[in-house]
C-alpha cells in the first residue's frame, strides 16, 4: 500500500483527492493536513464523507509517514512550503498549484500530463499537475502539434464550471450572481496559456502561433467545455485518424464519433475529444471535469504511474450523468 | 411627483426599488444614499441599470428633499438610524427591515401588509414592511383566518431562493454548493413565526395554534413557494369562495383553479393562491417573488397607498416566465 | 460473477445499474434488453458510457444465460411481461417498478428494503425494489415504527430531482420550464403511501395514522430531501439513540449530528437522516439519492444480499460533492 | 391605440409579445390566433398571465380588425400562411420566422434590426424581425462594418438559452440532460449566418470573410451571450468612440465600460457590447435577451417605429437582475 498525505486538505482538490483515494485499492490515506483544521473530522469539512471515514485533519504533516504528498495548497504557496521545509528525497511529490508547471532553470518538476509525458512521469519523483483549462485544451490539440500540424493561429473558448474558482467565497461564485448567468473573464490572457504553449512547442518546435483564448464562466458547476479551432489542410478522415492513434494508448481519452456534451465526462476521469472539418478548418471540442481530469484524478493517474500501477487504478468512477 | 429617498441603497431590495421606481409615472428617485458608494453611479453596483440612469450615489441622505424614505439597511440597523438620525414628520417611512414589525408600546409603524391593513396603511407615515416568508405564508392564510377558521395547527413548508438571504457571501450562498442543492433552516424557530402569529391573532382573537414551519433553501434565485395544510371542516367550494371574496378587491393577489409553479410570478408583485381538499385537511399553496410582494415590490404598494395612488400603479411588471 | 441482464435498458434507472455493474467486482453484465435498441451500444444512448464498454443492446432476453435479472420496464410492463415470460426459478428477479410492492395474495415478491427486511431479502428470489420517495421517508421513520412510537400523523415534504419522473419529455420536465420553478404535485394522494404505509405497520402493526405527504419538484436533477415530523415524547437524545441503534448494522444510513444538505449523497447509495426536537414535535430530515439508493443502488445492494456478497460490494461510489 | 393581433399564439415569443403589449400604452391586444387554443384563456397556455387579462385564443384571425399582425407561427410556416390568406394592404406583418430576412426578388420586407435599418423601418409596411443569435452578433460587429473596418475573419462564440430553442421537446431541452450540462451545435453551420453577412455586406459591400460561429447550448433559460473577435488596427479608444458613435442615437444599446455579465440584460430589451484589445485584435462582448431584443421584444420596437411612436415606448422593463 501507498502511505498517502494530503498538504492543504480543506479546499476542493483536496476533497476530490480523499473521495478517490479512499476507495483506491492501492493507497492508503495517511494523513490529511490542514492548518485550520487541525483535529476536525475529514467529513467536519468535506459533508459527503460522513460514514465513509473517520480520519481527522492533522494540523502538522510528518513526511516520515508517507510515500507520496499531494500539494493542495493554492498557486504560490507550494513554492513557499518547500522553501521552509525540507521533504525527504524518497517521497514523491505530487504538486497541484501552478508553480512548478513551467520549465525553468533548477525546475525538477516533470510536468503531469500523462497524454503528453507518460514515461518521464514514471521516472520522477516530483510531478507539476496541470491546470484545468490546460488538460482541456491540450487534450484537444496534442495529436495535431505531434505531428506537427499546427500551422496556423488556434481560436479556443472553453467554459468553466464554478468549482474551478475554488470556494473562497466572491462575487462571481455567489448562487444569486452566477445562477442563469454568464461572462468572461481574462480573455486572451489566462495564466494557463504559458503551459499550453510550453506543451505544444515541446512536440512542435517551430510551434509559434497565437492562442486566443476566451475563459467563460458558465452557470455549472464542474467541467470544462472547449473548443478549438485551427486551419488544416487534411481531410476530417485524416483528423479522427490522427486522433485515435495518439490516443490509442491512452485509457482516459476518447475520440467521440458523435458530438459530446459535458456530463459524458462529469464526475470521472475521462475527457471525450470530436472533431469536425468546416471548409479549411478543424474544429475540436473537448470535454473533462475540471477536478477530476483537471486536477485531482489526474493527480491520482500520476500517483499510479509513479508507483507503477496500473494507470486506471481508483479512477473507474461512475459518471454523474444527470 | 413623489420625491423619494432610498437609504442603504447597495443591497438587493434597494436594487429592486430602483428597478421599480425608475419606470413609476408618479416617483422620483431623488437620492439613494450608501455610506460605502457615495459618489459612485448607481449602475456600479446595480449593473443591469447601465442605460437606465446616470443618477449617483450619495453618502449621507438629506431628509429635507424627500417625500418617503425607504430603510434598505439590513435588520436592527433601521432602529438604530432612527435613534441616531431625527427625521422630519412629513416624510413617510417605509421601513424593509424587521425591526418594527411586532407591535410593541411605543412602536408607531403599521404591519405593512396591504392585503390585511390596508386602510390604516393608507393613515400612516411609517410601515414596517413585511418579511418574504412572512408574506408568502400569510397570503395562504388570511382568509381562513378573517373567517375565524383556524381551527388547528398550521403546518408550513416554504422554499425560498438564494436572494432571500442578501448578497452577504456565505458557505450556504456559494455557487458551487448551492446548485443542485436543498437544505432547510431554523425549522420551526424562524424569526418570520412572531409577525406571522401576530396577523393571525389580528384577524382571529382566539388563534393559539402551533404554527410548525420548515423553511427550505432552494436552488432558484428568486421566488417562494409556501405550502399550508390545516383541518378544514367545510367543502373545497366553500374555501375557494371565501378566499375568492376575501382577494376580490386586491390587485395582486389571484386565487387559481389550477395547480400553480413558482414561474407564474418570479419578477412580479403578485402571488397566486390554490387550494386542495384532502380528507379533513385543506391545503393551500402561495407563490410569491421575495424580491418583490415579499420586499421591494411590496413596499412601492404600500408608496402607492400612503399617496392615494392607484395601487398597483408602477407595478404592472413583466414576469420573466422563463 | 454473478451473471446479470437488465430488461428494460433504455431508461435512466438501467443507466445507472449498468454504470455500477460494470465496475462491480462480483457481476458480469451478461445482456442489457431494449426492444427499440436491440445492436445499438449501449453508449449510443447512455452516452457517458463511450469508452466504458463496447456492449450492445440484444433485442430479447435469453434467461437461460444470467443468474438474475434486472426489471427496468416502467410502471406496469413488470406484471405484463411475467405473465407473458416464463422466467426459470433459479433466475432470481429484481423488478423495479412499482408492480409487486403491496403485500396481495398470490404476490411472492419481498419488498426490497433492507434497512427494514434484509434477512427475508437473502432468502429471497423475488424482489420488488422500493420506490424513490418511498425510501427516503421510510428511512426517516423507520427507527420509530420498529419502537413502536408512531403515535400521531406524520408530516411529510420531499423534494425530488427530475430524474425521478424518467426521460419521458413532458412539460415538467422541460428545462425552459423546470430551471428556476418549483411546484408541486398528487399531494397527500401519491402512489407511493400505499408501500408506505405497509412498512409501517409491518413494524408497528397498530399503526394507522395519515400520512400527510407533499411531493415537490424541485429544480435540481438527482436526490430527494425529504422532511418528516410528528409527535414524540421522549428526548432528543432518546430519538437519535434510537435511530443510531436501528442504524447501527445498516452500512449506507447514517444518523448525522449536523443538519444534512442534498448533495452530501448525491451520485452515492447513501442516506442521510439527521434528527431535531422543537415543542413535542420530532423533525427527521433524510436525504438521498433517488436513482441509487432510491432506485439502481439498492437494487444492486439487494442483488448483494441475495447472493451471499458483502452488502457494500460495488457500491461505494464517488460523491459528485458540488 | 393600435391594434394589435398575434398569429400563432402559444409559442415563446407569442407569449412575450402578449406580455409587453398588455402594458403598452398605446397598443391594445385585439385578439390572439391559436389554432390548437380557440377558446382557452391566454393564462391556460401562458400561465403566468393569470390575473393580468381575461382574453381567449381565436381560432381564426380576422385581419379587418387590426392595425398590425405579429406572425409568430415558426419557422416556413410564415410564407405558407402568406400564400394561403390575403392580408389587408393597410395591415403591418411583424414577422418573427426567418422566412423572409434574407433578401431575394420578390421580398418586399425590411430586415428588422433598428440599429442597422431604422429609416427603412419606418416607412415599411413588412418587418422581417432578426434572428436571435443575428441580433446579438450584428450588434457586436455593425459599427466596424459601418466605418468599413472589417478587414479579417471573424471569431464567434455564443452561449444561448433553452427558450432559444422554442417550447417543443427534445432530448436537449430535457431538464434532467441540459442542468448543468454545455454542447454545441450547427457549428459552423447555423442558419443565422446567412442574415448576418448579408447585413455586414449592406454596411461594407466589401465584406467577404468567413464568419466562423460556434452556437453553445448552455444550462440557462434567458439570455445570448456572444463573444466576436476580430484583427482591428486601430487602439482600443478608437474602437470604443466608434462604437459609442453608432449607438449614441439607439436606445437600447450600450457599451459598457466594464465587463459585462449575462443577467445585466435578462427580461429587458437592452443589449449591452463591450470592448477589449488584445494585440491585434479586437474582442466585442454583446449580451442580449434572446426573447425580448433577440425577437418579440425587437418587434415590439419595430411596431413603435412604424407607427411613429417612440422607440423605447412599453420596452423600459424591469431586468430580472438574478
Amino acid at each position: 500500500m501507498i502511505k498517502v498525505g494530503i498538504i492543504g486538505g480543506a479546499g476542493y482538490t483536496a476533497g476530490e483527492l480523499i473521495r478517490i483515494l479512499l476507495n483506491h485499492p492501492q493507497a492508503e490515506l495517511t494523513f490529511v493536513q490542514s492548518g485550520s483544521n487541525g483535529g476536525n473530522l475529514l467529513s467536519d469539512v468535506h459533508t459527503d464523507l460522513l460514514g465513509d471515514t473517520d480520519i481527522k485533519f492533522v494540523a502538522e504533516a510528518d513526511f516520515s509517514l508517507i510515500d507520496v504528498a499531494f500539494f493542495c495548497m493554492g498557486h504560490g504557496k507550494s513554492k513557499e512550503f518547500l522553501q521552509k521545509n525540507t521533504i525527504p528525497e524518497n517521497v514523491k511529490i505530487i504538486d497541484l498549484s501552478h508553480d512548478f508547471r513551467l520549465k525553468r532553470e533548477g525546475n525538477e518538476f516533470v510536468y503531469g500530463l500523462p497524454e503528453l509525458n507518460r514515461e518521464l512521469i514514471r521516472k520522477s519523483n516530483r510531478i507539476a499537475n496541470p491546470g484545468c483549462f490546460a488538460t482541456g485544451i491540450q487534450l484537444a490539440v496534442l495529436p495535431l502539434a505531434a505531428a506537427g500540424l499546427i500551422k496556423d493561429e488556434l481560436h479556443v473558448n472553453a467554459i468553466t464550471g464554478s468549482t474551478g474558482a475554488g470556494q473562497a467565497p466572491s462575487q462571481t461564485s455567489h448562487f444569486s450572481w452566477r445562477n442563469n448567468n454568464v461572462s468572461v473573464y481574462k480573455a486572451f490572457e489566462h495564466q494557463h496559456l504559458g503551459e499550453i504553449g510550453q506543451s505544444f512547442k515541446q512536440l512542435q518546435p517551430n510551434f509559434n502561433f497565437d492562442i486566443n483564448f476566451i475563459p467563460v464562466r458558465g452557470n455549472h458547476t464542474r467541467g470544462i467545455f472547449a473548443s478549438v479551432y485551427t486551419k488544416f489542410d487534411g481531410s476530417l478522415e485524416e483528423a479522427v485518424k490522427l486522433y485515435q492513434d495518439y490516443y490509442a494508448s491512452h485509457p482516459f481519452v476518447f475520440v467521440s464519433q458523435t458530438n459530446p456534451d459535458l456530463k459524458q465526462v462529469v464526475n470521472t476521469n475521462k475527457a471525450i475529444v470530436y472533431l469536425e472539418k468546416h471548409g479549411n478548418k478543424l474544429m475540436i471540442l473537448s470535454v473533462t471535469d475540471n477536478l477530476l481530469k483537471g486536477a485531482s484524478g489526474q493527480a491520482v493517474q500520476n500517483m499510479n504511474l509513479i508507483f507503477g500501477l496500473e494507470e486506471t487504478l481508483g479512477l473507474n468512477l461512475k459518471a454523474v450523468a444527470f
